[in-house]
């Protein structure tokens, strides 16, 4: 396996991020690759999630991964043992990304040939919200051990996000995780929320988050 | 039980955050009241480490306890059901409390008769990490289904902090969490860090912890 390239992106000087965003939206669309920009609390299993995503979609997708940290390249060498052309993005201590860095790094990966870039954000459920990534969609992963209150406490998130993946579901017997209640909190937020409980350990459920993930692509790559 | 008090605290319009922290500080100091900063990632389990904390330490320290949110008082009514002094901060959306919000919150809970005030910062392992709040110690909690690898990818956090809690040991059975390893990076970032293995649901290891707390609300309440 190639070394893992570590590039280093630089927040905006423009003021208008949403702008920004869109035009980067208008130019993955030009390309024909869909952008999905996937958030978390630290340690809730996105790159784990990510190689199952991976597993399932590879033989039919082109797919890139961008792995957003504010050290370290633990990430990008997990992905990168795949095959899976992967980057190291590093924010130079910045919480979040916006859609600048994110066209540094897509440029750095490289986006011609790949029908699927997933941009790992920084593990954080407050400050990647905020910002718009020029991603078509926006997931997030909640998992068990973290709690069923997650939506009272970070609604901007909910909201944001198209699709809230509930990792872990293998743990549920050991935690106090009441399942009817999360879907309600987040529902509450976002009422048009895609749910997918999932267990990236064991890979239950991980075909139904797959199917909705393989038809965004399609849907964006190839209007009909 | 009394109601809930929510406070909307607002960011400092100074620009010395660590001016005000300093001068923070010495107010305490001339009340004899220690505050605490605890910090980690949502769902880490702030909130029972707090609950078993009072309940080992209430009858030898008057405790008060502030809990910051974006959203709910979730949190606050779970330590106001224990009958302990709390009130809610809401940040506005704010990732992170600075000095300034941290005085007002002091000042809504009232320090005089607290030997130790306790802030649940928001649950982020960035942006807190960035801001000295004016307390006397900064804490940590890492829990066990978060991984290993975090005092890899979130530098800073580790290295402020004065110890560190390694929560949900109890379910160490069931998650691929190396004890010695996460030891060995945690001292890379902060040699000094003092490392309290503890599950908050079950009790295991709390005493330690609480045991070097009340050392450490004596040592500043009462020097020698």
């Amino acid at each position: 396996m190639d070394p893992i390239r570590i590039i280093e992106v630089k927040e905006s000087v423009f003021a208008d991020n949403d702008r920004q965003a869109e035009a980067l939206r208008g130019q993955l669309r030009g390309e024909r690759t869909f952008l999905m920009n996937l958030m978390s609390s630290p340690g809730s299993g996105k790159t784990t999630t990510l190689l199952r995503t991976i597993e399932q979609l590879r033989d039919e997708l082109r797919i890139g991964v961008m792995e957003a940290d504010i050290d370290s390249a633990v990430d990008a060498e997990t992905i990168g043992a795949t095959g899976i052309r992967s980057v190291q993005l590093h924010t130079g201590g910045m919480c979040h990304l916006d859609a600048e860095m994110t066209r540094q790094g897509l440029a750095a990966i490289g986006t011609e040939d790949l029908d699927l870039v997933i941009l790992e954000n920084v593990g954080n459920l407050v400050c990647p919200a905020e910002f718009d990534t020029g991603a078509v969609k926006n997931v997030m992963i909640l998992s068990v051990p973290e709690g069923h209150d997650k939506p009272l406490k970070y609604p901007l998130i909910f909201t944001v996000c198209d699709a809230l993946i509930i990792n872990k579901i293998d743990v549920l017997p050991y935690f106090d995780f009441d399942m009817e209640k999360v879907v309600e909190y987040a529902r509450m937020r976002n009422p048009k929320l895609e749910i997918f409980p999932i267990s990236a350990k064991t890979g239950e459920g991980v075909s139904a988050w797959t199917d909705w993930l393989k038809q965004q692509v399609k849907a964006w790559n190839d209007p009909a």
